[in-house]
């Protein structure tokens, strides 16, 4: 059975998924690099910025899940880019360049559909209005039987978790308070009720790794 | 140097430090004992209630941190009581019986003052309506030359993390979402930058004790 999973989620302590003012050149708004240090390090992120070496502990073992037995991804406009509203420049193609890293069908959630996008290395983006229901029905036809990631931002995980539709929740904690930005458990209350095994895990970079599954 | 101590203070995944609802029954309202799984377990608590026994792992090495070195509490009135506005019931004397663990003096912020309490086995309890800043200045007085803990709840906690008076902050992370309740969290962002040592560690329990310390 295709899973929905949710990988490498980064949350500081006061559940803050991302910072406030998202900008071109702060993705991330006000919160910079400060929720992904751990991710830095990692040989996963090296390998994807096409460089070897890195570090190879359980940082780097759980960021290397993100990929293997993903057929689809499914993110929100905002993880897509900064533009709000109706698209005012159908040129941008996502932070990521020409190749990048998702090698699938990515679904974007917008109110604003437009033609779907197709990049180098296997990855298409495919801009869609949907429900999370809906779109997780097309995701999963597109995944061709293999599982479907969640990528975020925090409304869209919140969002599929809120719908019950997640079945693998992996979060990073990190110990930082952002004050202000985009909430992940708002709304989620006894979440950890709906999976059999919660585990937590802290590494030498300081966050903790958190692991929500059920079958 | 007499520092500002807090200890085994427990927050859910969304930072509440307690839930919603705190009645005479359930001090903690709807969270029930959910925050304190980690704690009942081990040797610290089963000897605070006169037992022997418990485990005596990490979760038992930072609940006993809680006392050595300890000259004076400061709670807030909630820490103490289900009451609300003027003393209804004056015979209320906490949630802890006759002989309190604490041992030593103990302020109440509170803004309805009552005389002081003397209990067993070196508790007293003072009810004072002042400032974090001034509270801890009798605090400091009364614990002749010893370290000051800040007891709780969330909202006292907040306040003296506010106002910058902590030294060394302890808090547990429990793999739980309530909901709604009372949040320690807010309006302290950065809070890690003030501390030049934060620590994370996983136990078995599930739980995550970080501690944030400075000299």
């Amino acid at each position: 059975m295709s899973r929905v999973r949710v990988h490498n989620f980064a949350v500081s302590l006061d559940g803050y998924g991302t910072g406030e003012g998202q900008t071109l050149e702060a993705p991330f708004g006000h919160a910079g690099q400060r929720l992904h240090g751990w991710f830095f390090g990692t040989g996963a992120f090296r390998e994807m910025q096409g460089k070897s070496g890195g570090e190879a502990g359980a940082d780097d073992a759980f960021a290397r899940r993100w990929e293997p037995g993903i057929g689809a991804e499914i993110m929100g406009r905002n993880k897509f880019g900064p533009q709000r509203g109706p698209w005012q420049d159908e040129e941008w193609k996502g932070w990521w360049g020409d190749n990048p890293p998702f090698h699938t069908p990515v679904f974007v959630l917008t109110h604003h559909p437009r033609p779907s996008l197709e990049m180098e290395g296997g990855t298409t983006f495919h801009f869609i209005d949907a429900t999370p229901q809906e779109a997780l029905r097309q995701a999963r036809e597109a995944a061709g039987g293999l599982d479907v990631r969640i990528g975020g931002g925090p409304e869209t995980v919140r969002q599929f978790l809120a719908a019950d539709l997640v079945d693998h929740l992996h979060v990073v904690l990190v110990p930082i308070v952002l004050g202000r930005g985009e909430r992940l458990w708002d709304g989620l209350e006894e979440l950890e009720s709906r999976f059999p095994t919660v585990e937590s895990v802290t590494t030498p970079s300081g966050v903790t790794h958190l692991t929500f599954t059920r079958p």
